[in-house]
């Protein structure tokens, strides 16, 4: 059987993936419309298309895959009544994430001066992204304390209470956006939760913006000279608060989760999703069509102190600086301009972002010898090679 | 004949260099003393010993030797009047300046979004640094501009007016500090020039810290929020003004020459002064003595953009935020703290300084097809193997 399958032109490894199951039509995923869909068995969206009654009613499709975290744009109940398979890619960008607090921490530890281990780190939601940051930092010594009422200890160790995570050095969101409910998140993070913390606190939001009230943020910095906060998301994006920005210690434009390997990733999880779908073997891994990164390989001695090693594979891999760099000189440049410069300009940031490549992607030779150099780079992710 | 050797016991590689010429006696250089000379035949010391007659009268040095760029300490007339042998080491460090300055560079560009190649970076002063920086500059793509009055174009190539170079993007200063003439340097940079300068120009100084007015550039930058400067040097250190320091985009205690190859290398250039001042046979060379840095070697693929391996190698070898951020919460820390606290922290920081690598330590490896890639890392100094 040849499944048809109509794919968003800009999912990446398409024919690498799908080739030799089926047929392949590629459309262009904001106009897809009812008539793409006439000879289809199978859809692949991004979250661009609207997956509902109006595009598949009258279409013969039985499996829509989305090579993308969230689902709000597919209507999950009317694929399910129709009896039509469904696969997300839940946590395919993870590591990404993981990837963008690990060198956003980096970065807070080289200006004050501070080691890995000399933090505590807060976790607040131990979902796909949250738990694996968790892993690394605990195995690389790094003491964590994590927040989630929705998640069973023995699933994702010790759980403790928000109140006892805002004592931590760095505070890390990883919730989603929900606005019901006891443990809503719309401004999880407010004025008074902001005062609880220490003085010089460091607070990184990369889930959604409005899990943080932006203005109690801003308001609180300016009485909190040593407060820090790293933000790759904002409330009412693509609408930034200048000002916010400029004070925030690393601002981003919701890159975070933003890398080659996990937009390939995605592809890979919707892949494995349809062959269920239609009884097909899986033949196909990821690992056969990932390119090689621009950094092959970092090596290091056995003179090379603890930090010094963390610091460059890190930022080797992904120097969260110079996203932030461009993003505020795009910033300033488009605040010169007219109306609705700042809004298109988040939007062009994020639309052409050059995907960068996961922290395990990057090797690091390291002496036989140095047991612990070689534990922490694994713990932080590299694919660390003894020599 | 055996040379007998009193030298400063902070000298590295002395045994290494001197041990098969002669004895030698290691002594404090803060509290050497003539007593300590009876002996002598050669005196080697850093700047922290005054070399003069209290010092030398009554031994029988024939040479002295002083393993740093400064000769103030050394009373030169006296040493010719007895017919002293005299070296001291120019240059030695101007490689670990040019790195300072690179690293610098590198992070103002990814501040701004923007390329070397992009830049034009105007040079003050083109002695042993200006010189070296101007070759690794024109040599990376980057559009220099110097400015020299004592010096002749055919020697340092071609030479601007300062009225020049205050066009540039990029001002770094690289003159001695001097109050005498029409070129004298107190104070080059001040108010009035600073104004001529493009609003969003960067100042670099890492020769001497009165060269720029620092209550002029301080009062600049209050007015031009897009003005930056790189501060090594600070008028009065190790007095510091902290609203400079909270201002400057990148803040360091006076360490831009501070490797250990620098170092290593002074005292290599001690040694041939004194082989030739005893007419003996030159038969160490620095190379022998190099310990291997940190790290070994950064590997780059064909995959890799120009702009990331230049950063990615500039910062392996020297990442200027280290230092950067290591200051600044040192400094805030002794802010807090009494009288006299500032300016014993900033020696304790040049003190206890972990001294870094020069960048043609690092080997780059890049595949022999990317022709462009390997002529640019050569040219900001890398050791670049084709592979
Ligand atoms: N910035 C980016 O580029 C980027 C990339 C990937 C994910 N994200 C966002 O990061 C967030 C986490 O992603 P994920 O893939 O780990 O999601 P996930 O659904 O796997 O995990 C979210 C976790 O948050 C927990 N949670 C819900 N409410 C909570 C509360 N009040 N307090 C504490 N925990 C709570 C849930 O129980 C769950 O474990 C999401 O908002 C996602 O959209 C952003
Ligand atoms: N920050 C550090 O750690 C560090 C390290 C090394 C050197 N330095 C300082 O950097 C400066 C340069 O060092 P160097 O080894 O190249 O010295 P150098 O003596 O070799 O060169 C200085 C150059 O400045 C020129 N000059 C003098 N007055 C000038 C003027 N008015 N305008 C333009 N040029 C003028 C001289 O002609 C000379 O070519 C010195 O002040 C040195 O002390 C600082």
């Amino acid at each position: 059987m040849a499944v048809h399958i109509v794919a968003d032109e800009n999912i990446p490894l398409i024919d690498e993936f799908f080739a030799d199951i089926g047929t392949i039509t590629r459309v262009a995923g904001r106009t897809m419309s009812a008539a793409d869909l006439s000879a289809a068995d199978a859809l692949l969206v991004r979250s661009v298309t609207q997956v509902n009654e109006s595009l598949l009613a009258g279409s013969n499709v039985k499996f829509v895959g989305t090579a993308t975290i969230g689902t709000d744009h597919v209507d999950q109940d009317y694929l399910q009544q129709h009896n039509i398979g469904f696969r997300s890619a839940p946590g395919c960008n993870a590591q990404a994430v993981v990837d963008y607090i690990l060198s956003a921490l980096s970065v807070l530890n080289d200006s004050r001066g501070q080691a890995f281990t000399d933090l505590t780190v807060a976790i607040v939601g131990v979902g796909n992204v949250g738990l694996l940051l968790r892993q690394r930092l605990e195995e690389m010594g790094v003491a964590v304390l994590a927040v989630d009422p929705f998640k069973d200890p023995q699933d994702v160790g010790e759980l403790v209470s928000l109140d006892e995570v805002l004592q931590a050095d760095v505070i890390s969101l990883h919730t989603p956006l929900t606005t019901d409910g006891e443990h809503a998140t719309r401004h999880l993070i407010n004025a008074e939760r902001l005062q609880r913390m220490k003085p010089d606190a460091c607070l990184i939001n990369s889930c959604r913006g409005a899990v943080v009230d932006n203005r109690a943020l801003q308001q609180h910095m300016l009485a909190q000279p040593e407060f820090e906060a790293i933000l790759d998301v904002w409330e009412n994006e693509p609408e930034l608060d200048l000002e916010l920005m400029n004070r925030a210690m690393l601002a981003t434009p919701h890159i975070a989760g933003y890398s080659l390997d996990g937009k390939m990733r995605g592809t890979e999880m919707v892949y494995q999703g349809l062959c269920e779908c239609f009884g097909v073997p899986v033949r196909r891994k990821l690992a056969q069509f990932l390119p090689e990164p621009g950094i092959k390989m970092v090596t290091f001695t056995d003179q090379v102190p603890m930090n010094q090693a963390l610091r460059t594979a890190i930022r080797a891999a992904y120097e969260i600086r110079v996203d932030d760099g461009v993003m505020r000189s795009a910033m300033i440049r488009a605040s010169h301009q007219g109306d609705g410069s700042l809004r298109a300009t988040f939007d062009q940031l994020r639309r052409d972002y050059p995907l960068r490549r996961d922290i395990p992607r990057l090797k690091v030779a390291v002496p036989s010898k140095c047991h612990d150099l070689q534990d922490t780079l694994k713990a932080a992710g590299f694919d660390v090679r003894a020599k």
